[in-house]
């Protein structure tokens, strides 16, 4: 199998941190923005919606968006859970993300860091995206208050929230003090055995 | 099992619709917008992360993301496909769904047909959902230029893209008429045994 990944982005990251995870290796096909290898897999019809990640399976089809790669991959391991509505409540746990989460919570980190994003950095929208994560933060830390785990035990809804929010602080410029039980959520995925970090 | 169930959504709409495709019936809680059942239902704490739908079940615990729904209801079904990668691809459009198409295509129509969100309609706003959504409506033009259904056969996929590119025309003043092929899809989903439209 092959992975297009971009090196920076969170959603190529849950891909590797799961295959990581699970012990599994792929050819990684390092598609950084920008860059000749992502223009290259793009017009080379590599990429089905046009964006990374994308894994490619040994018979040539081609698997698009992260939260179905971490099924794929995750399917038959102890990161899906057994019961059918855990598996729901994992499922909504990461369409949520890709709905509610990622496009605040990723998008102010790509605004403050990528400088082909600056010139949509207003304060406005800035201010804009820090009150709706903030809000978004919170609903994920009324949850882990009460549960160590986002459906149970550690599932690909961890590892798909873990990605933007991890780094929401230091590159997102959210305030994570406000949030302890998600600081402790943190700190339990780095101790998961075969752990790495995104420039791993 | 009961759904709270916005009767005028799309992400309501394809509850529904599989509901009725699999001959289930469960107890539907209407929650339009603005009414006074859904800021019940919001403050008695029954949607998980503030929206509709959401499918509480026979045990109390409650599954909310339409994708997340649609997953739970059609496991087992020939609504989901056996094989695994095809799975995952079908995810793949539900997710591509969620984060690229619903938010143009199904926020276009919002913004011309709900009275509150009339103020966001401004002419630059609506021009640019338009030229985003046509390149999205393509992107979906091509598969089925060379496939009958997204992925194999009728599956979750094609309820959860139908529900907001069938009305995208008559709502959302899309150029439907660029669009054939998916002008033939929608009308082999209208064909298949047990569907219903958004209001019945």
């Amino acid at each position: 199998m092959r992975l297009y990944s971009m090196p920076s982005s969170g959603n190529s990251y849950k891909i590797r941190l799961l295959l990581s995870l699970i012990g599994r290796r792929v050819e990684v096909i390092d598609c950084e923005d920008g860059s000749v290898a992502l223009a290259q897999a793009r017009a080379g019809g590599a990429l089905p919606f046009g964006k990374v990640p994308v894994l490619e399976l040994d018979d040539g089809r081609k698997l698009a968006e992260s939260g179905a790669i971490l099924w794929y991959l995750g399917e038959g391991t102890d990161f899906v859970p057994g019961d059918p509505a855990l598996r729901a409540q994992m499922l909504g746990w990461m369409f949520w993300e890709q709905y509610n989460h990622e496009p605040v919570i990723a998008v102010r980190q790509a605004l403050l860091n990528y400088p082909h994003r600056a010139a949509e950095a207003t304060p406005a929208r800035l201010d804009d995206l820090l009150h709706r994560g903030h809000a978004l933060l919170q609903v994920m830390e009324e949850h882990l208050a009460g549960d160590d785990w986002l459906t149970g035990g550690p599932s690909l809804a961890d590892i798909c929230l873990y990605a933007y929010t991890h780094s929401a602080g230091t590159r997102g410029g959210f305030g994570m003090e406000r949030f302890p039980a998600i600081g402790a959520w943190l700190r339990r995925i780095e101790a998961l055995p075969g752990y790495k970090e995104l420039s791993e």
